[in-house]
């Protein structure tokens, strides 16, 4: 596996590679993106759960610990989303370099801000999760009722109502929400790490 | 032990302590703070190793994967380097909750800044490890060659010659590293941990 350019090793230290031994697993970071009410932090839960009965470590970063801390100066301006999206893709890293497997749930509307975080981290280490839910569906759900406030002008440039959210071109795993239950797109994911030899079981 | 008031928790989900079951440890971060040369990241890798040795999850923050990822927007003016602390502390608060056994270091010189950090975590969890070693010993050993520089002025604002060092008042742990040597400041960490019930091991 590539190592980050910008770390620097030392003789006698402990490596990625030993403490992705002593987890039995790989480090990486699935990046969970689609529109908001799509499913992504529901899935990375049922992942991250998965993942502990299996004896992983997982972490799941999102708005609930991001965005009241680490992120808390920021707003929802263009810049300070795309810094918001770049500080989760720096921390990301660092859990993956940890072996952790590190799931972030966040829109990241932005096709250009997800591929910056895909070429900040090592070679194999993105793995883009699209949560494909169309609009119509995440605003009949409209869990937080954000849509409703979206719609009445409420709120601005809402992903999805008065913002574009661009779709992946190329996600290593597409999971239909609309259509799969969660535990079968958790399920999904579960097999994609087993290919990929993040965790084992695989062919 | 207590739950951060910003991070919400759902049913069914995985907790720190279930993260810290699987671990066998306690999630922690152990705050090194001390003149350039001191030797805080040459103690945090000795005891990361011991603790990889034991079997234990540790990770290690420090200017190497910070200054030119996360925090590569800063600079050294005093805002630049409260925020560089404060995002240093944040992400030590997430890796914590992952129930990782988290070392930073940093000079950190502000009393302020680092009670911030202290103030960031749950009870208990910030370890303040104050690497004690005369700034007449840190100037002898010069390993990067900056406090030459310092001194020919060719950097401005550099802590112990041209900034202040303000030392912990009542740290969780010093370090002597004039007297000891690092395998003897690695253990007292060690012992602390025991003691602590963050590793197992203590009375």
């Amino acid at each position: 596996m590539a190592k980050a350019s910008n770390i620097f090793w030392h003789a006698g230290e402990v490596s990625r590679q030993d403490r992705e031994k002593l987890l039995q697993q790989r480090g990486a970071v699935l990046w969970f993106t689609g529109l908001s009410g799509a499913g992504k932090s529901t899935v990375a839960r049922r992942v991250e759960k998965k993942l502990y009965d299996m004896g992983h470590l997982a972490y799941v970063l999102d708005g609930d610990n991001i965005r009241f801390g680490l992120n808390k100066d920021l707003g929802f301006s263009p810049a300070d989303r795309k810094e918001n999206i770049r500080r989760v893709g720096e921390v990301a890293k660092l859990f993956a370099d940890a072996g952790i497997i590190t799931m972030t749930a966040f829109i990241s509307p932005y096709r250009e801000d997800r591929d910056m975080v895909r070429r900040l981290l090592p070679e194999g280490d993105f793995i883009e999760v699209y949560v494909a839910c169309p609009l119509v569906e995440c605003e009949r759900r409209d869990v937080k009722g954000l849509y409703k406030k979206a719609r009445a002008g409420e709120i601005k440039e809402f992903t999805g109502i008065s913002a574009p959210y661009e779709e992946p071109l190329a996600p290593e795993l597409v999971l239909e929400t609309h259509r799969e239950s969660v535990e079968e797109s958790a399920n999904k994911v579960i097999a994609y790490l087993r290919k990929q030899k993040i965790i084992p079981g695989g062919e």
